[in-house]
């Protein structure tokens, strides 16, 4: 059984081979004002989850959560939710009666393409999500980088831009201000400034404007739409350069909504990777759309955190 | 016995516990016209070496050397050199009759640290080496990382500045153009060009100035030369803040001829590497003179790289 907090809250029931035997979801927000009573409602759901399936008891259950620390099983001021300092071992572990283990969601998500997706023979790989943030997992030598003290693999707070775009961790310029759905929303107002071509997008209030739009606008053509793509790729491939001069991974793994733009957002990514890194690196890492693109990646992610626990 | 190859070639016969029972060099420049020519000097040095201690027969060969590569145990396109690709296990096992284990430089350095220094119960950290360049050996959970295909770990090569310096590589503003003792010299002729502040380093014509005199006048309170050691610690930090927000390492240990400048290079690279990295990891990596400064480093971690390799 695994389970996952973020916006949404998804849990499932996964078997040993990746198939997914039940799940389900909530709105995080729901019952988050404090973590009790969001860990009630998540025990009352994983209780009922096993009751529906008797014929597949869990062994471990496996979590995967914005600042989810893997040394201290813990969940430590998740951004937005003024949490503080939380015992997930104690809030599930006593409840579930199994071993818990805990990482942030992008670790677990490269857990969950090592052990469940396409990589292969690969030992070395970044997983990036690109969701409302651009969060990374890091894999060197097969196993994930959790680093000194649980929170290594944070690529989207490096710095693209000093003094640039204010960031929700309290910094400028972080990459995911830049590269992440909110981020190309950012840039498109920046270019429908900048700019003089006509756009569908000047109609859209930016509270409204979401990347699905600026993907829809870009694939019927609009100007300003592929212009965002693009410069959100070439930051994208310049910045991820930073991170192959210092880890040379085999491949750079993009999840997430807006990596369903493919290619739109790849090419410009991969020009710029080759055209940041010495001739040592070059047309080497490859970067390429999660073979889970579309999948419960983040329940699959916890239960390959929960497999790789007890074996 | 180990060895090591760079603008001077030294090497030295070690004991399990680190002590330099015997050492020699000689300057690289004088046999390396082609690698035959290099290894046949190496090889017979080595031999007299085992030949003056009879006591102590070696039972491997460790091999620190520019672009060295882990995993096929050569020398690739080693800078400078024109070389080519250099099997080492060819060009001194046959001879020697040990095991002979080759990686670059830093990262040898990086496993003299570990083994060696006082490093202690760190697993998490990564040497830096600021020689003529900027090299780095990054160690996660107590293992070198080599990466995909064994040139991981070129912290020297992140970007700096965009079309900045330009660099050995090829590239323009690697971080070694700014960080190293060739990049300080640069960046007291940029200050001497800026600044109207008087300094005897005006008399110094471009290529007689050294790192060492630059050295001589901060500590003499030469204005120019203290900013060019407060704008080397800043950039250094800045940077290396990214290494920290992907590898959350413990610490960054300074090692190399430059980082002699102690507190005038390590107080503004802490500030600046705290300045730049999310609340997360703020005041948490700890940038340090390595333990190991003033002895010969290269001999150690290539002694640590062959007793690794057979234990």
């Amino acid at each position: 059984v695994s389970t996952f907090g973020g916006t949404n809250t998804v849990f499932g029931l996964v078997d040993a081979t990746g198939n997914i035997i039940d799940e389900g979801h909530f709105a995080t927000r729901e019952v988050s004002a404090n973590p009790l009573t969001y860990f009630e409602r998540l025990n009352l759901d994983l209780t009922r989850l096993r009751q529906r399936n008797p014929d597949h008891p869990p062994v471990a259950v496996g979590v995967g959560a914005p600042n989810g620390n893997y040394y201290r099983s813990s969940i430590e001021n998740p951004p937005n939710l003024g949490w503080g300092i939380v015992d997930v071992n104690e809030q599930l572990g006593r409840h579930q009666q199994v071993p818990v283990v805990t990482t942030n969601d992008a670790n677990a998500a490269a857990l969950g393409e090592l052990l469940y997706g396409a990589v292969g023979e690969m030992k070395n790989f970044i997983l990036i999500t690109l969701g409302t943030g651009l969060g990374s997992g890091i894999v060197v030598n097969g196993e994930v980088v959790y680093g000194a003290y649980g929170f290594a693999g944070e690529i989207g707070h490096l710095t693209l831009v000093e003094g640039g775009r204010i960031c929700g961790c309290g910094r400028r310029g972080c990459l995911e201000t830049y590269v992440s759905a909110t981020g190309i929303v950012r840039t498109v107002y920046e270019l429908l400034a900048s700019e003089r071509s006509a756009s569908e997008l000047r109609e859209v209030a930016p509270s409204a404007l979401t990347a699905r739009a600026i993907f829809d606008a870009a694939n019927a053509g609009d100007a300003i739409a592929r212009l965002a793509f693009s410069r959100t790729g070439t930051w994208l491939g310049q910045k991820l350069a930073d991170a192959v001069a210092i880890l040379e991974p085999e491949a750079i793994i993009l999840f997430g909504g807006l990596a369903n733009a493919g290619d739109m957002l790849l090419n410009p990514a991969q020009k710029a990777l080759d055209e940041h890194v010495m001739g040592t690196f070059r047309n080497k890492t490859k970067i390429q759309l999660s073979s889970l693109q579309g999948k419960n990646i983040a329940v699959l992610g916890a239960a390959a955190l929960a497999a790789r626990a007890i074996t």
